[in-house]
């Protein structure tokens, strides 16, 4: 029996994706590759092409799902990196947790929704005064990203969902050798329970505390650089909430998985600086204001390194 | 050493609320109770008050937390139900999980924000004309309950939080005698990891499958009914997913913490039917058709059993 951290054992004992499903996504996704890659008189007029995976994966506990181990990431960093890797004119396909932050969704606020809209002087129900013009340019980016084919959103919940969505995108952007990025800051799980030793029902508390045995989840990364996309950049992040050993693990990636960037990042300090990590180079990145977008930092490095890849 | 299911025992080594915040909230609650325990000339206008708890709680696995336990709940049940109490003329403390769904914000899409909002013919951003009936009245509704006072807000994250928050409101509540309710509707989780055997940093995944041993969080139910709030009126909800295990869980709780009124109901149709448990009687309550609200309906039936209470 291949151990629980093998690759071919997760996906033939997970829950796969309903048919209809997963016959959307592929369908979406040849249709996607295609628009961007479009062959026009006098030449030919390729985007490059990014999969952005944003948020995090859950595992569930109960077959019938009540409880799930989760993480905390809001999906912030995804989110405001597609805005900028869009500006940087690629075509991304913003593969992210169902209910996470949205590019050009930013300006919504945490809280109480309603305060964010006023009732006007025609007795409609609009955006306040305040909010209109940021509101009004992300509507403009948005229409412009979706209705010009640039942008298309996939949504998983699972770590079941997510790596089988990865593995479909992955396939597609394959295709596209070396005009194609992974841009990988989900917050994937490392542990997991795998489906036939799930509990079925609702476990039940009358039965004492309660012992949990999690399998790792195999590293992916390695099978995303050999089999599913050889010639792709691949950028992973590291977030670890120990200084000590952020830069470690972070060349760990690069070497064992064979990325081309990781991007290192504190728990305590991830909003404000990362470390980008590259073969013997090492370029802190840090906010220059308090309205600075990191995003936008890291981006042009990113799109400057991978146009440099692919000539 | 005190078993990790004891109720004193579980306060005693939790995390506490930052004294800032914890000062807040009880500030908040004396002035809201005082608010809603107006003696006006000729008489006593006193409203009842219910406090209202929604969503579910997180058991976070790390110190430095990146990884927790959660459970599904939304919130909206807390959430829906809260227009109807208000409706009903109650005074609601609304103890609901940062983020899950609000009180008159249901009309929000789950999706993209942005299809939400149009651009009208003076370049203002305003809600979609086919929204703007609903969107109107949920703002109205809303500026009443908050500037009326009818309505307090309370957030909480983790079931550290949302226990000494529980006990703060509780011990509040108790001042009103029986015109208090307790409307329990909040996902509380049934096991935690106890501060003190955290582990301080994110878990690596290096070392191996992960074991872990979660304790039984204490049955605070009948502490809240013998302790903290006595001649309160108490509703506390079931959720299951096997049907066979339903109402005898709930008689259960009915008879050993003494509840008022049990909320059942089964994951597979907890949208559409409730069963409403009392000492000797079972009312099965279910959706009439597509638009309507089972919240309606429970909360009537609630209001009228309360009000028996209180004479």
């Amino acid at each position: 029996m291949l151990g629980a951290e093998d690759p071919e054992s997760f996906f033939a004992t997970a829950p796969p994706l309903r048919d209809a499903d997963a016959d959307a996504v592929r369908t979406k996704l040849q249709e996607f590759i295609a628009r961007n890659s479009i062959i026009s008189a006098g030449g030919v007029d390729r985007r490059p092409i990014v999969c952005v995976t944003s948020g995090g994966t859950t595992v569930p506990l109960e077959q019938r799902c009540i409880r799930y181990i989760d993480n905390f990431s809001s999906g912030h960093r995804g989110a405001a990196s597609t805005e900028y890797i869009l500006k940087a004119g690629y075509a991304v396909i913003f593969l992210h947790r169902r209910g996470s932050c949205q590019p050009y969704c930013r300006f919504l606020p945490d809280d109480s929704f309603l305060k964010f809209l006023d009732v006007n002087e025609e007795s409609k129900v609009q955006v306040a005064e305040s909010h209109q013009t940021t509101v009004k340019e992300s509507i403009w980016h948005y229409c412009k990203a979706m209705e010009g084919g640039s942008l298309l959103k996939l949504q998983f919940t699972t770590i079941f969902e997510y790596l089988q969505l990865l593995r479909m995108v992955a396939t597609s952007v394959s295709t596209v050798g070396q005009r194609g990025m992974f841009y990988l800051a989900a917050a994937v799980s490392d542990f997991y329970v795998p489906w036939d030793s799930m509990a079925k029902h609702k476990i039940q508390s009358a039965g004492g505390p309660l012992e949990m045995r999690l399998s790792q989840v195999p590293k992916m990364l390695s099978v995303l650089r050999d089999q599913w996309a050889p010639l792709a950049f691949c950028v992973s992040f590291k977030l670890e909430t120990n200084s000590d050993i952020l830069v470690q693990k972070a060349n760990m990636a690069l070497n064992k998985y064979k990325m081309n960037i990781v991007v290192a990042n504190l728990l305590a300090t991830y909003k404000d600086q990362v470390i980008i990590v590259t073969n013997g180079a090492r370029n802190t990145v840090r906010t220059r204001n308090s309205d600075d977008d990191l995003e936008e930092q890291i981006i042009k490095l990113l799109a400057q390194k991978h146009s440099k890849y692919i000539c």
